[in-house]
């Protein structure tokens, strides 16, 4: 791309902040050797940190900020009192369009309340949703909302359907990715008001997307569709549920090695097979969850999470700026429109205008 | 117990029926050797069955019928048709007193809404709940409802808890298990209306049970309580999304061994560990949900499990009927309402009435 990519990092957000931010853009700078950084926080800290890392030094500018939003900050009062944080400064700069996109391992409600307030949603969205990436039999999936809106109506649910899509082709280079509705059971009458209207919308043939209906639970991991759709309560218990039981398992594994000094022999020799294992499992590889849904690239990184983890939502940041995402959506969401009016502003496409 | 305990038996529901039933029942005489049988189906059919298995055949008598419920069958239709179907004579012989407890691998739905009409629910509750258990880092937990209440207020959300906590006691024999409510955060303003309300009252100092508050979808398999309540719609999600993550990890696993001659000869070495841990996994080993809540005990078995599974949903009906569950349950309610009676009718305990 012949344009500069600036991606804005909340320096001082997440819980080893601001060493694996600096220590993140330092890996992610080496992947990416044309991206420029804006790092929102203290100037001192973050020039003897940088000190360091030379070459990051030399394509990173800093915003200097002493203020910061706390991890317990409920998004009301970030919203408020957080006007000059780190945080706020990297959206800012997102708005401004200094920086084609904003990474930050802060306070997710914060976040999101902010990025709402500074950017706003595209239009025909209501309300954005956070899209996160899932390993599945068949490769991954992208699943949309994992926590953002606690309670959904169809509409929501069907904007979500059509984000994630546009995501998945464009992010994941799917040419035609399947989109499923993440429902207790795959017959049309299963589920509540909300998931069956839903469902209809999205069933309807004028709908430019390849839906496949009701999934369950094991769809999500089975890899039955490439973009699975569901509210933010729904979604949030299912990846949380996911990642509590990859662990159980992974300490199954684990336990059933020292079981006897012979399994232990067994380890030695399967330990570089179980090490890519442990890797295509790793947490830090699916770090990054997207904002999708408004005038700007957001990503959320795990609070948690090391430079390694940091780099990889920068990776994700930097794949939805290169894609031109943001522009996809809106046309994808033009078009659905414009289909709805030559039929008259009503039919099943009614449900995602604005 | 000097009473003797009779099972009544579905013998034509489930994918494998009548000869999984037969043969998990055979499995299960070994185990129990005190119960009899009663199974609800064809005579013939099941007489041909049985003289593989004369020791069962001792203790088992026939309650002829041709009829079936279907595993596609609408509730509400095999509420009228299914009067004379197996699934419906082996609930009427739990109502007549005729068998202590029923089994069925049959159409949960129908079994669900036969169950209701014909045994009806506990004073003091609602809704019945569909509970089951899961391997947890600490044992194993309970969890309720798994998909027989899409919607539930918060009301439903405190009887599940107080019934659940019953169970852990009783089938679970601990002494004071604790109960957690599924939530997307550990805050108290998180979640829904009805999570906020049933936090508040299931909080409330005069309630009797060891409750933790809000948890998450990590804390299922992380084990952080006893019993997890969540409404049907998010338990069912919960469970499924579990058992396709369990499956996906197991998959890695295989895989990996197959990376290397050198991964092989340790799969080997250490194949007697992994199958100990491929058996603490295995659905059969928790197969059986129990309906919580009715006048009498009611367990599913999976559709597709085979004999070992069905005997293994056998056993959670003879554990139910020996410890006297709904006995208990029905003194927890009682001794909640009393409470109620003496605070003046009103208080945090006003939500358990009748």
């Amino acid at each position: 791309m012949s344009r500069e990519l600036i991606v804005a990092l909340d320096a001082m957000g997440g819980d080893h902040a601001p060493e694996s931010v600096v220590k993140g853009a330092s890996i992610a700078r080496v992947r990416h050797p044309d991206v420029r950084f804006l790092m929102c926080g203290p100037e001192e800290r973050l020039r003897a940190l940088l000190k360091e890392h030379p070459k990051l030094e030399a394509v990173t500018t800093i915003d200097h900020t002493d203020d910061v939003v706390t991890g317990d900050a409920k998004p009301a009062v970030a919203l408020r009192q957080g006007r000059n944080s780190s945080m706020r400064r990297a959206i800012d700069a997102v708005e401004a369009g200094r920086a084609m996109a904003v990474v930050s391992a802060g306070n997710t409600g914060a976040l999101m309340a902010m990025a709402k307030v500074a950017l706003r949603t595209l239009p025909g969205i209501t309300r954005p949703a956070i899209a996160g990436l899932f390993p599945t039999q068949r490769g991954e999936c992208a699943m949309l909302d994992l926590g953002a809106n606690v309670q959904c109506d169809a509409q929501n649910l069907v904007q979500f359907a059509v984000m994630g899509e546009v995501f998945a082709r464009t992010v994941l280079a799917l040419p035609e990715p399947t989109v499923g509705l993440l429902n207790v059971g795959s017959e049309d009458m299963k589920g509540n008001d909300a998931l069956r209207e839903a469902n209809g919308i999205l069933g309807a043939a004028s709908m430019p997307m390849r839906y496949r209906g009701f999934i369950e639970g094991t769809d999500i991991a089975g890899g039955t569709v490439d973009v699975v759709v569901t509210d933010g309560f729904t979604g949030n218990v299912a990846l949380k549920t996911a990642e509590g039981t990859s662990k159980l398992v992974g300490e199954y594994v684990r336990q059933s090695f020292k079981n006897s000094i012979i399994a232990k022999l067994g380890y030695v020799l399967a330990r570089s097979a179980f090490n890519k294992m442990r890797a295509r499992l790793d947490p830090r590889r699916y770090n990054g969850a997207m904002f999708l849904g408004l005038n700007g690239i957001v990503v959320k990184s795990h609070g948690g999470t090391d430079a390694i983890g940091f780099a990889n939502a920068v990776a994700v940041a930097v794949d939805m700026a290169r894609e031109g995402l943001l522009a996809k959506i809106r046309e994808d969401f033009d078009r659905i429109r414009a289909q709805r009016d030559m039929t008259g502003g009503g039919g099943p496409v009614a449900a995602v205008a604005v």
